[in-house]
């Protein structure tokens, strides 16, 4: 069985670590391509020393320094790009490109797989600014694929991190115990993945042809469930019962237009996932969890008990 | 002189597990109250661990075990709350007052630290939401005082670990780098500082005299910045300038009001942080980095660091 040498980029980052852990503790050779001003930086250096320790050779480098890119991308065989894009920036979409060109240059790369991570974003119903967020990445897809590049897409939902610690209630820091609300009648199912399970399903899908030049979905079947169900799952930990405001689309779409970046960017998903049902209104080949049943994925309902 | 025993009602949240390490490293006999499921938590259980190595005294209870309360008082000296207060819940409120009845009741106590760590909740200019949710620190503070228990109100300001890694752009995952949206015209002065200096601060006054029955400000001074300033500083760090959006309070004032919980409690306290100048417009006895000027404190400069 082949293990090829991968690369993350934005390997500090909240999925990045877990990419890069992920790798090598599936064996592989694992890069990363990091700043050099992370190194005397107190917050990351820990991680690069966690990194090396674990094996990880470092790169010195960044996208803004194209030797250095290509460089790096000529010493591995795939190229995972974990670089944020939560929000509506051009630069995102011009560093992007800059992976694109300098896998095309280096010439020897087996499977690329830009930032994604999130939503199938050819198959959303998002209106803006998450509209043209997904824009940006469906723009990379379309160029991976023109460009001839091997690719996997992977669309993980959502970073059961970034929303079951407070429920999705933007601005909160802690989970709610009395009130919550709900975008929609709260019917539409939803997928939350733990960001580790992200990582891990990942890198199986990095030397499996099975995935080559194909989308790959993480849809662990526990936690595929319904705002609804979440909080219900919630108030049954905690042993009582919250006070629930809905917000119809109406009130949601209103509220989007009237408020300012990026809070319009993160209401603009929520009505994607939420109202509109984006992560399950549609049918999918075999999902991660089918391709590698060995992956013992944390379910939402584990999750949630650190905050009982 | 002498170092109190100290008692951290929280211990494991964002700023308590600070108050815990800051106790522990002022040589304080230092116990926190931990619920028994907090034990078989994996994420939880770690750090619990870490405080065990550090010579931390777990005592097994909470809020709602009145007599685990009184018991774990009734073994210290100082009581520092450290539960989060974030959100306009009714529960915080009897939450607080039953810590007070467990002290009236140990009668040993010498020093209380309600939940505070925040804006001086009697000089603030908060439109609802956040004028409700700082009402309730506002009851805490009168039934402390009214019940002649020994206390120290601390005013820390902004935590820079929930601010500055989005530079106060709500729902942001990142710092910005291309645009910036500014409550009012970016032009009060706000104070940022990181949980570790709010935790090594707070422990400093436990036993000092100067701060019995007293509120004590955070102020770093190299922290005291306009909105304006710290975006400059950011974009002086990555030598780009981004665009910047304006609100003004106007705007501000009805986007709370039409928008949902808990999104409304972080506008309207951005409302009286940078639009009211709420840290900064009024005069203080002397700050805490003048009572203690051999705290280093990290600087909002320093901190920034660590996003470029």
């Amino acid at each position: 069985m082949t293990t090829s040498r991968v690369l993350i980029i934005g390997a500090t980052g909240r999925l990045g670590q877990n990419l890069v852990r992920a790798s090598i503790e599936s064996g592989r050779p694992t890069f990363a391509l990091v700043r050099g001003s992370s190194f005397s930086n107190p917050e990351k250096s820990a991680l690069l020393e966690e990194f090396t320790r674990a094996g990880v050779q470092l790169l010195k480098g960044s996208l803004e320094d194209v030797s250095s890119l290509v460089e790096a991308v000529g010493q591995v065989d795939a190229v995972i790009c974990a670089v944020s894009s939560n929000q509506v920036e051009d630069q995102k979409l011009a560093d992007q490109v800059k992976i694109i060109d300098a896998i095309k240059e280096a010439g020897n790369i087996k499977k690329f797989y830009p930032s994604e991570f999130g939503n199938d974003v050819d198959r959303t119903h998002a209106v803006e600014p998450a509209k043209s967020m997904f824009d940006l990445k469906v723009a990379i897809r379309r160029k991976t694929e023109e460009e001839g590049i091997p690719y996997t897409f992977v669309s993980s939902n959502c970073f059961a991190g970034y929303f079951l610690p407070t429920l999705a209630q933007l601005g909160a820091t802690t989970i709610p115990r009395e009130k919550v609300t709900i975008f929609g009648d709260g019917n539409n199912k939803a997928i939350f993945v733990k960001e580790t399970d992200i990582g891990a399903y990942t890198i199986k899908t990095v030397d499996d042809p099975r995935t080559l030049n194909k989308i790959v979905y993480i849809r662990p079947p526990a936690n595929i469930i319904t705002f609804n169900e979440l909080v219900a799952l919630w108030e049954k930990k905690i042993g009582k019962s919250l006070e629930k405001t809905y917000l119809s689309e109406e009130e949601v779409l209103k509220l989007i237009a009237e408020s300012p970046l990026p809070i319009n960017v993160v209401l603009s998903i929520n009505h994607s996932v939420f109202i509109k049902g984006d992560h399950t209104n549609f049918e999918i080949d075999p999902s991660a969890s089918e391709l590698y049943p060995d992956v013992k994925y944390t379910t939402v309902d584990e999750y949630l008990d650190q905050f009982v």
